[in-house]
């Protein structure tokens, strides 16, 4: 079965907001054996709506709605659908009370314009909004199941999770999309590709492979249809394997798990402790093994040292040492890193100086010279590299090099 | 004029990457005054590609393509385009030498798949890629202008900041579109739009008004458009004084600048330096206040005390403070964000600690619970939140809680 998403709102055409909520609903309508045909952005304008329902509703199963269902005046989605089923707006005071109630939760007034907020299409059948103010909507015309949902990601989010994807599987069949994603590090899409591809001319014809790179990591992603699911799996995980013994140490994960979350589950394993010093990561590295639940079992805390007097007093990296070699330095990082694992009593730490731009290089140490430490009280490796000009790549891609640096440490250092 | 913008990949349809592209095409070309008619993201599949070609050079003057460009198998905007044209692909020499030039200076192996990366459809003229192997490709039919681009994010932008827009300028004549927006934070969308009631209902024809919100900030934007520019940027200031007027303290900024980078400008100007104090954040407010250029001016540092070990030791929280109110308290962020004043010796510190969850709640301090403060040597202010289980969210939310803390108390404090 068919799905396309419509997102709506003028703020996705002219470029405020980016649309994160069609590949959240990409993804999961993809593991519900669902094929996402296409994904269309459109203005909050009555007549461009009800054309593209009108399209879409006849091209596809499932039309899956986000956005302009706010209380202001833009908003104008269940108008548009209203006009495209032929029907009347009509209160509801359920709806009406509920949202009343919400507010009241909140402590926030119940202003006048909420009267308007709850005017629906004559006949919509309601999906629960445990989380804010403008419920989900489920409609049909041309043979197609048609579900609106509020653009506010954490809304749709909890709406489709509650009742909406339920409905769609209850209305779905049997063709099975099987996907399996290998999360490689540290070498390009191109060279990639050619040491893969004795595996890739031997898939068989209903599989087929995909490469996405972001920042140092590359996805491989094998995808497979057909009716037999258990067959799928099978020769999933064959391929997979195939993948994994020409790939080697540069597979850290599968799926969705991110480099950090990787680590996580290495440091838990391992009964290690870690620690970061950063300059020019800001907090970042901190802030990305931080984002993994759990985190506080084997993350201890970081020191931001962003200046020098900082470096100097928390960390103890020495005056002679920073007059001598200058804050981007391999001697620095080093001193950092020992400073922290010193500090926070760890088994393991990170450190990273660099200059992460847009200004403040020199002939010697151009913008996005990046020195970078990973040690324990034993060891101490290091690392340098030559960025470009972007200060947030420049801070997102060293630290990505960075938890690379420590995964490759882990692994040799410790059984 | 008006533009379409496509973007090619199985990738955005799964799910497994988010359209980010598309919102910065779109804000770009909406600043050149053309009308973003429509976002397509469609797969990599050459009869849906030549079908959506064929369709949105009827309907628009501009169609951008991102994606697909790669040089793997999964990529085939480059062959769907030549089948749209009618065409064949031909080899280009100067491409190919380029590509193997760039390749060298990056010290990477130059692998055989690079000869199909070279073939063109014939006729292409070429936008250089100064930053990736794949060149943008320009291309006429059906009287709209089509350009290609890579979907790697940096390779598009720096084609079209190059190449890319001047093309485009130089083909569209003088409708003019203005926009503001206004940035506020701390009050909810309704309640911001009922306010400003009296201001929207008096603002001219050609003038729209949006809301959208994002974790307690909400953005007002205002378009303009028509022939006489000068007249709209007149009408547009005096617009934005009246809703300034009516929202006071609540508006922090204007366009795409960010509360961090509000708060850096404070900082410089009073000449006050910062550092903070992380627990549940895990340096994620020093990230913000780091992402912005020249930071290092007025940033010193922060400690991410992520265990009560740091806390203490670090920040000199007491024994007896963490044993009797627990590390999610009044009195713990108080005693942590003297420390941090006192270890970097800044003028202003914040602190936070919260459970960000999911896991480590308590019917006293479910997760969400989140306790900040905000202070300098004379004077300490606090807030509580209680948000919600979403581990992300309340770390993201509770960052920009926390900085809104710092924006009042420097304007309160600091002439």
């Amino acid at each position: 079965m068919r799905a396309h998403i419509i997102t709506i709102g003028n703020e996705l055409l002219i470029g405020q907001v980016i649309d994160s909520n069609s590949a959240w609903l990409g993804e999961n309508l993809t593991s519900l054996g669902i094929s996402v045909e296409k994904i269309i952005s459109i203005p909050d304008e009555t007549q461009v709506i009800v054309d593209q329902l009108e399209t879409s509703t006849q091209e596809a199963d499932f039309v899956l709605i986000s956005g302009g269902l706010g209380p202001t005046k833009d908003d104008i989605t269940k108008t548009s659908i209203a006009h495209f089923l032929g029907v009347d707006m009509v209160f509801n005071q359920d709806v009406y009370d509920s949202i009343v109630r919400y507010l009241k939760k909140l402590d926030r007034p119940v202003p006048d314009i909420i009267h308007r907020h709850a005017e629906f299409p004559e006949g919509t059948i309601f999906l629960q909004n445990k989380v804010g103010s403008a419920p989900g909507m489920v409609f049909q015309k041309n043979g197609a199941l048609i579900i609106s949902v509020p653009g506010v990601p954490y809304e749709m989010r909890s709406i489709m999770e509650n009742e909406g994807f339920s409905l769609i599987s209850a209305k779905n069949n049997s063709i099975h999309i099987i996907q399996k994603t290998i999360l490689t590090i540290g070498e390009f899409e191109a060279r990639l590709s050619e040491r893969l591809n004795d595996v890739v001319e031997a898939l068989p014809p209903y599989f087929s492979i995909a490469f996405l790179p972001n920042l140092n990591r590359v996805r491989v992603r094998l995808t497979a249809k057909g009716r037999d699911r258990e067959k799928l799996e099978r020769e999933m995980s064959d391929q997979v394997e195939k993948i994994k013994a020409v790939l080697g140490q540069q597979v850290f994960g599968f799926g969705k798990s991110s480099i950090e979350e990787s680590i996580g589950k290495q440091l838990l394993q391992k009964h290690l402790t870690l620690s970061t010093a950063e300059s020019c990561t800001g907090g970042y590295i901190a802030h990305l093994i931080t984002s993994v639940p759990g985190s506080s079992r084997y993350f201890k805390g970081s020191i931001v040292a962003y200046s020098n007097e900082v470096k100097q007093k928390m960390l103890n990296v020495k005056t002679q040492t920073l007059a001598d070699h200058g804050a981007v330095s391999e001697e620095t990082v080093v001193e950092m890193v020992k400073g922290v694992v010193a500090a926070t009593r760890t088994d393991i730490g990170i450190s990273i100086s660099g200059i992460a731009g847009p200004d403040g290089g020199s002939p010697e140490k151009p913008v996005g010279t990046i020195w970078m430490a990973c040690g324990n009280e034993r060891k101490i490796v290091t690392k340098k590299l030559q960025l470009g000009k972007d200060r947030l790549k420049n801070i997102e891609a060293s630290a990505i090099h960075a938890l690379d640096l420590l995964r490759l440490f882990i692994m040799d250092e410790y059984e």
